[in-house]
């Protein structure tokens, strides 16, 4: 996947909040109203919709508005960056486990083939 | 897994900066010293070990201290509470693909049936 830092950037910081996190998890059930969305939130509305905002820029929701009413929802594959960046990590560590087992029985064989 | 909401902010905060991507994808060949980790980086040190205690903070490295020579190594699993959530996720969006796949499936039938 060709991806600037920027945008892992941009994903990862949009992730690193409880309201926005919230806000994924209502809509992985489905999209949803700014309305219905900021109902369990204590929060002045200007500061929810700044959250709402964050995730659109981060490319995590979409909104559409029709008359006064705008709907939020998830926006298919966008964690697959985030996912991607994990995997990566992850083979490169197995990877490291491998070669390490590898060198620790190639030196068991080589102690037991000396005594 | 019990996790509070506050570990997972720190996690995503501390992976949303390149600079700790860059070290975390560094380590996951193994482990190194500060001076080895520093170096690709055009950054004063005082910067750079900020962004190592960042890390620290968040759970995902550890280091110890050897005479003058401080290491700093992956702490295994440390990835676990990202990749829960982001599956959780997606075992939401599926549930929630899934139900609608049931719903149009039974919609055709009455409809065929209607007919």
């Amino acid at each position: 996947m060709n991806l600037s830092p920027g945008q892992l950037d941009t994903l990862f910081q949009a992730l690193g909040d409880p309201t926005r996190r919230a806000i994924l998890e209502r809509l992985a059930r489905g999209p949803a109203t700014v309305t219905e969305l900021a109902g369990p939130f204590d929060m002045a509305l200007p500061s929810f919709l700044g959250h709402v905002r964050r995730l659109e820029g981060a490319g995590l929701v979409e909104t559409s508005k029709q008359g006064r009413t705008r709907t939020v929802k998830l926006v298919p594959g966008a964690f697959t960056p985030v996912r991607s960046w994990l995997d990566e990590q992850r083979a490169l560590w197995e990877g490291r486990l491998d070669r390490l087992d590898d060198y620790l029985t190639r030196l068991m064989k080589e102690r037991a083939d000396g005594s």
